[in-house]
């Protein structure tokens, strides 16, 4: 039996991935546990829901990652409990012992107390949440060159994205595309580039996480791909008939919701047991050290955590995640060798950029803003860049190229249907 | 209105979609029905279950590949029912009356009677199969990792495909090579190259459609790649414990059917309305010029027509669907300009090939044998040469050569588990 010390990390996501490698030469046993048997590369999901790439280019098998790692052990399991008293993780059917825990599960889509619109607006955060979007995008326009009657057909080429963030926006902007350029004289009934692309959001403008400047160019470029913004409103219902939106109603049956993540339910366990209280979003509160208050052997990083920087929260993407689970790797590797802790963490924001379509981004960097063509060259390179493989960086490339030239999208299957 | 010869085509497989293309001058309106929105290229969907293909990868919109012929109407519907003497075909809300039937639904995995076998051993038919597959063989792997109990570990790493002719030699040759290659050191608690790998057939030997010589060579080609074959045995019993084959109870969890199809259902609908009687399969027996006797407006092709040559029907494979939908292209196009009728459709056999893995295939043209490399490269570069689309080409062509070099497969995703 290896005395060796033990560490358990809950997610394959970027937190968890992050913090594997970086203990890659530590003297520590890793078990990582994931429901999936892949690294999925979340920034680009919406493109594979708008046909523009395969599930398989932005996923990455999580044993071939750590493949050479022979510190780590690599499990496809759903994690049923945390026991933190007895410091044990629970699989259904074994248990696993950790001297440290990493908690990096991420967080999901949210409907702020209406779960009943899920089945109508689905939220786009797995494979098979893209591969249905997709599905259901395509088929409302096959749907909609079967109706003969005008308000159906109107409801069919009707399309609504609820939430202005990056996400909503690539996804409406996406949908101006294949409603323009990709679908243009596929259809004989009906002519694609009459759909209605609309964008709501509750704030007073898209991208409010954004500078000013970039939201106004952001909704002028959305225009321009025929996709209309309502903002400043709120989301009162949704069914299968559309969507009501301040005082107006929606007829559409196309609704997609970008409007909010939820952090795991692993952190409301957690938070019982420690005695901490959910932040915002069901996110757990950490510490300077990315740990729980009073429980130093418990990290949690990326989505899950509640990481507050001058009362602010840090955000729910990859670079948070990815450079908190760097950072505590190296909090476990200075532990198990006695040295002096780190220094709090500190995020590094490196910049932030949205994309809305062809040659077409947004983005800053401290205070320099960019948008058009430079910033979507550098969103290309830094997405390529990220990617894990040589295999999934080429295939990207590869078909965004062919997408770039030809104005079309390789992925437009629809599937899964009954 | 138009006054036009109205053609309408059931299916957009290769028999579908190579009537309505060749009727691309022809003065015909066409309406072309299909439930899926994409063309299948199906000889490379044993790829995609086992990981080294995308869906997407040997898919192509069917309305893409008449986007620029203006006389094809493309629907993505369930037919309901064919009413031979209305001379018209019923979709759940419109109706489609014809002056030509062109039926060209394929066929399904059969299984004899044993319909509850099913849910046990998927068959291989369409690109959810090819999914539900992929996961079911992975998953396989990563629950042998989990599980403690040494049969319970075995019956995981058991893999049987039963069915020996040419999907059933690619499936199980890929699993040797994703056992014995792509696998190799993913694993800590298991050797994935332990993995026992059967393949079963009822004939005295697998290939049996081939000449004998070749079914030896394929059979030491799987034999190299750890599959065991065992011929001549009938199976009994397929559960979700395991597969009963002769005498022999094999304990599995992953049981893949490649033994059987079935002609779809309107097959019988039209033998009913026509007085004709089914063939083997659920196939429907046509005459001379692919048409069912007494009904010249009604041609059926490809996997659903029995057309017999010397009392043998001609095999269920794309080369005779492609051919003959060309044939009843040509026949409409002489009716409609009063010109007298082709000879009777006759099979030009090109020659038939089977790939068991890496640089090893099995072919026969005309009386000339290959196996081998040599066999393999014809069998790259015909596949390469029939798919659809210059961005599947290409996407596909280096997949493979990834592939080959590295021995990975890119596409290992566990994906609509429950």
């Amino acid at each position: 039996m290896s005395t060796r010390h033990r560490v358990v990390i809950l997610g394959g996501g970027f937190g968890g991935l992050a913090a594997a490698r970086s203990l890659a030469s530590a003297d520590v046993d890793i078990v990582l546990i994931d429901k999936s048997n892949f690294h999925l590369f979340q920034p680009l999901l919406y493109q594979v829901a708008t046909g523009g790439l395969s599930p398989a280019d932005i996923s990455f098998p999580i044993r071939s990652v750590v493949r050479e790692q022979k510190n780590v052990r690599v499990l496809m399991e759903e994690v049923t409990s945390i026991d933190v008293a007895a410091r044990c993780v629970k699989l259904a059917e074994q248990n696993f012992e950790y001297d440290t825990l990493i908690v990096a599960t991420g967080a999901r889509s949210h409907y702020f107390g209406n779960t009943q619109w899920e089945q109508f607006a689905p939220g786009l955060k797995t494979i098979e949440d893209a591969t249905a979007i997709r599905a259901k995008i395509l088929y409302a326009f096959e749907a909609a060159e079967l109706e003969t009657d005008p308000d159906r057909r109107r409801a069919w080429l009707t399309f609504v994205v609820v939430g202005g963030g990056p996400t909503g926006v690539e996804l409406a902007g996406a949908l101006g595309e294949i409603a323009n350029d990709t679908l243009r004289d596929d259809f004989r009934a009906i002519r694609p580039e009459e759909a209605r692309i609309l964008l709501l959001d509750g704030s007073p403008r898209i991208l409010p996480a954004y500078p000013e400047e970039l939201s106004i160019k952001a909704e002028k470029s959305l225009i321009a791909l025929g996709v209309r913004t309502r903002t400043g409103v709120r989301v009162s219902n949704i069914d299968a008939e559309g969507i009501t939106a301040g005082t107006e109603h929606i007829a559409s049956r196309t609704v997609l919701w970008a409007a909010g993540v939820q952090a795991s339910d692993i952190g409301a366990s957690l938070a019982t047991q420690t005695g901490l209280t959910l932040a915002r979003g069901g996110r757990i509160p950490v510490i300077g050290d990315c740990s729980l208050a009073g429980h130093p052997e418990i990290f949690v990083i990326g989505d899950l955590a509640n990481f507050e920087v001058d009362g602010k929260p840090l955000p729910g993407i990859a670079p948070v995640a990815m450079q908190q689970g760097r950072y505590v790797a190296e909090a476990i590797r200075r532990r198990i060798g006695s040295k002096a802790a780190q220094k709090p963490f500190e995020y590094w924001d490196k910049g932030n950029l949205a994309t809305i379509g062809r040659a077409s981004a947004v983005g800053y960097f401290g205070k320099t803003l960019l948008s058009g063509w430079l910033a979507w060259l550098i969103w290309l390179f830094v997405h390529l860049m990220y990617l894990v493989g040589f295999r999934n960086r080429l295939l990207v490339l590869l078909q965004w190229a062919i997408q770039y030239v030809t104005f079309n999208r390789g992925a437009r299957l629809i599937t899964g249907r009954k």
